[in-house]
């Protein structure tokens, strides 16, 4: 399937929408979901284009890897995370709504449920608090 | 967290127990899960010791990644799936069972939910026909 430059990911990376932005390098970038399933959910991207799994190149999957492994670990002191779920959605019977590649990183604490996939939108002052914090975490 | 050999997939790695292989190289195994989300659903593993995305070294992690680009490409075409969706869960809090870390990779057909984690057990005939399938594949 062909990679459509009008998804909304790839109008954060033109700076066409603004993000809350967590880490940035040359191959990645990752913000938080402003629909998290969790408090500090983050969302990480290459920045080449990339449909999702099954096209992206591997460079680009490999940074995506090490990046959500960096915000994993921040996650887990910055929130006091007790443990991480990874979900990654490919094609739309895969679960894929935004057709360029992203990576779920879910911050989880015992007992509580994630909330279903695009049933609550933060608030923008929670989510700016939590970017800062994250940030500051992943230039440590 | 200090890392667990005493754990199913690390008995997998030593030959302590059996495995419905799919794909193989110097850092990674993959395997069928016995009970699958969806038919085909894939586990892919490290064979350096990890518990999960929170310790794993940058080199087996992008072994991994790699290893299941290529496992859900394979996938859509052996299961004829119209998608895919990758799982990796870390500690008891993110959904962790088995503490030496992998990644789920589950063929996706358009209106079928997944099965509950560990709800369905399946026939050995039908995962040991899959899995010789798929490692086809991924010969070619």
């Amino acid at each position: 399937m062909a990679y459509d430059p009008g998804n909304i990911f790839a109008k954060i990376l033109r700076g066409e929408l603004p993000a809350y932005t967590v880490y940035e390098d040359a191959r990645v970038l990752a913000f938080l979901d402003i629909m998290p399933r969790a408090a500090g959910h983050v969302l990480v991207i290459p920045k080449a284009p990339a449909r999702n799994l099954l096209d992206v190149k591997a460079d680009d999957l490999a940074a995506v890897a090490a990046a959500a492994q960096r915000i994993a670990q921040a996650q887990m002191k910055v929130f006091e995370a007790e443990g991480i779920t990874l979900t990654q959605h490919n094609e739309k019977a895969g679960g894929q709504e935004v057709f360029h590649l992203h990576v779920h990183v879910i911050p989880r604490h015992a007992g509580i449920e994630l909330r279903a996939p695009l049933s609550y939108k933060e608030a923008a002052d929670v989510l700016a608090d939590q970017a800062s914090r994250l940030a500051a975490a992943l230039r440590d």
